[in-house]
């Protein structure tokens, strides 16, 4: 195992400060063209060297008609050409002394016998010159916390702390969006394509060495080599948590994973216990994969399964003491002290069985601190899931109901709705135990916004929070009875 | 069975043409006059009757010191008085000659025992005149298609073909947003409360007759007349779909339900086999009883349980078919002429295996509509499901290196994505196979939200799609099965 970063392969794959590009051109709608200007969307900071047999300028960087006329040695190759001339770019690669590459061209293993031949080939010269490569048929890498997005899609959203190693690029280039909208971003994501000479495990161990990692989620199609890799995870679960996707196991998971890049999936219970003997938390789903990394890096450790669950919602606590249920947690009733406590501030109608419903807010501003300041020094619990409803446009109407002047009632109700978002976000900082938040509401709504991007989670529906707080659970109970 | 809606004892509790408003003031921190200024907010045409002590005037209509006062008999009243009032307002309602009412008041048989003697009370009087009632404990009615919404959140979206009949009042108030993201509109939604005098079967055989309602959601926390609800659901369900959400099955469910409503939960088991002796299609969270909804309520019949997935992402493709898969659905080969119609417009490294990976657009229009045209067409398929990437900025970035001019950018970004909504959205007018979509990217972009305005199902993630074609199915094998 590793112990810096810098002792793996990926080390400059994933922190380059120079690019050799192969493939892009001044025609906008070539695959290497696009991806030179994600790039280019983001600001990389290090050198660009465009490769083109005609161009002399690629893109507004100066182009060199061959990789042996560079002023110096790149940190990394990436090639975006046709199958055809990807060995021999490999071998010109090596005799410029380049070592690490990311070869994004298809047509390999993954489309037949001819094409398993030529990467057969490009195994070969890689190994001769001692070139570690990801893919062929990927691609690559993402690294925003160095501004790296050498990848189709431009990236959205902050760095963050999610550190994916996929069998899918898609995953890689396809999620900045959603991640940034779910309270979340990459901070490296490894595309590893047919596994040439970089596995998913490299990747892993890679990301468990890797500073800015807090979680590292795994999309699984099929593992090769699966004693190194329940080694590797071994290795990482006691300090870093792994979540991981495996769609092999279902018959036609397994026929659409095979066709996509060769992998060889096995029967589903295989997996599973893979993955349960190396403490790695298996997601059914990827939105899924991502819930459960949200929990695992923004969270503390919870002391036991126990949940508060406050709500001024019958229905909404309702479900979420039925999707805890299933989760396998308990809600414990609340003792004595802390009812005594409540009952000074709530509304009489209010139920301080658990779910706490408050029915309404006596005053507003006390279900985002006093209240549940409260229920987190509950001795009988161990966790607080909240309810969040706070639409924007109720307060707007209540402060047009109160006479404040119209002009005056957007910044009023950002003031406000920043404050409780503050107040809220305290919470977490004086309390030891997991606050979690779910909604019906956008995620987009400034609120919920505002708590996501302090790193308090948010969820789309009590199950999925009921989950993530379940896989959370798992993953200290892994560790915990670890020799 | 009542044959038209005009029969059901909710008639003029959804469609009111004056009403009666107990509770309202120009306070506008009471429940009353929130649930007032939502009926403004939506424009509600028929005549409001606030009735008020000492107010002239209550929110800018004339108010009346006593229900006798009022020049007509209004159709309904809607009292939101505190609970010891509730009884006596109720019998000046009987004696000006009211017959409908909702009773939002709380403090009734979820209280407690002098609420339950309270309750009987309340029908007793209400018996007396023939007064039929929804609540005590209730938000009432939102019926958006006359615009009456007397619930606290203002409505939000157009009306829609979606009938709920709740055990949740915040169900019916606090999702219009979340159905309006989701492609969806209440056509009317009931909160039934303690069900005093209406129940939710009543609900349940009004919204069977209602021609806006083309699919029923129930919100379950517990059932007492089993028998009668099943009667009712075999009568509706042979012509409209049900889908139920029942949360008293879980221990904490069922506990988190009693304290809310006093509803008598059962064994999961019992409530299972009343679903589905009845037709009821069962989700089990509530994002799910709407997801399940929108494919009801938009797609036509399929003719089997094969489905064929469209995408140019081989990770997407693989989720989808591993969601397909553990939902119980099929994933045909293509059949030649298929494969053959297709190579003539898809790229070489394209995989005609299903899912039909195309890797990358050749003519992006085709994505839209000649490629799901030629997949409709397979005879070995009955359904189709379209994975979405369709990012904005990325449809941006390429016009600008296509140096259209910048000013101009926006306008045409949404000329293309409009003209690519219309020709998808024209497949469903000439194809009578299931459509549908998935999706990571937001609801809220300009393309999925013109897909879901006309009607066509996109789903934030596939296995969400894939349990509602599952359910789409499960309830046509149900109708086909019928003697």
């Amino acid at each position: 195992m590793i112990t810096t970063i810098e002792e793996s392969p990926l080390y400059r794959i994933a922190n380059p400060r120079s690019i050799a590009f192969f493939g892009a051109s001044n025609n906008f709608m070539r695959m290497g063209s696009i991806m030179l200007s994600s790039m280019e969307d983001l600001r990389y900071e290090g050198t660009i060297y465009p490769i083109h047999l005609t161009e002399k300028q690629v893109r507004g960087h100066r182009a060199y008609r061959s990789i042996a006329d560079l002023p110096e040695v790149p940190d990394l190759a990436i090639i975006v050409l046709p199958t055809d001339v990807v060995c021999q770019t490999m071998e010109e690669c090596g005799r410029k002394g380049v070592r690490r590459a990311i070869v994004v061209s298809g047509g390999f293993k993954e489309a037949g016998a001819e094409g398993a031949a030529m990467q057969k080939r490009l195994e070969q010269i890689a190994d001769k010159y001692g070139i570690r490569f990801l893919g062929p048929n990927c691609l690559g890498v993402t690294n925003p916390h160095i501004r790296l997005n050498p990848t189709p899609l431009p990236a959205e959203g902050p760095p963050g702390f999610v550190g994916l190693a996929s069998q899918s690029g898609s995953f890689v280039t396809q999620m900045f969006n959603y991640l940034h909208r779910h309270g979340m971003g990459f901070s490296t994501a490894l595309s590893v394509g047919n596994e040439a000479n970089i596995d998913i495990i490299d990747c892993m161990e890679y990301l468990g060495a890797c500073p800015k990692t807090k979680v590292i989620a795994l999309y699984v199609e099929g593992i090769t080599r699966g004693r190194k890799f329940m080694e590797t995870a071994r290795a990482i679960t006691p300090h870093k948590p792994i979540v991981a996707l495996y769609v092999g196991g279902s018959e036609t998971g397994r026929r659409a994973g095979s066709s996509h890049t060769g992998a060889m999936a096995g029967p589903d219970g295989i997996y599973d216990g893979m993955f349960r003997q190396s403490g790695i938390i298996r997601a059914q789903t990827l939105s899924e994969l991502f819930d459960f990394c949200l929990a695992l890096g923004t969270l503390p450790r919870p002391g036991g399964n126990r949940v508060i669950v406050q709500t001024h919602s019958g229905g909404p606590g309702a479900v979420a003491a039925d999707a805890l249920g299933r989760a396998g947690l308990t809600l414990p009733s609340l003792s004595p002290d802390t009812i005594r406590k409540l009952r000074a501030i709530i509304p009489k109608t209010a139920s301080t069985n658990n779910p706490v419903d408050m029915t309404f807010s006596k005053n507003p501003m006390d279900d985002f601190h006093r209240i549940p300041d409260i229920l987190l020094q509950e001795e009988n619990a161990d966790m607080l899931l909240v309810y969040f409803l706070t639409p924007e446009t109720f307060i707007e109407r209540g402060m047009k109901n109160m006479a404040v002047p119209p002009e005056k009632i957007p910044g009023e109700v950002e003031k406000l709705t920043d404050r409780n978002v503050e107040s809220f976000f305290s919470l977490t900082q004086t309390h030891a135990k997991p606050i979690i938040g779910y909604t019906y509401r956008s995620l987009q709504e400034r609120m919920l916004k505002g708590l996501l991007e302090r790193g308090v989670p948010i969820y789309p529906g009590p199950e999925r929070a009921a989950r993530a707080l379940a896989a959370l659970l798992e993953y200290y109970t892994w560790r915990d009875n670890l020799p």
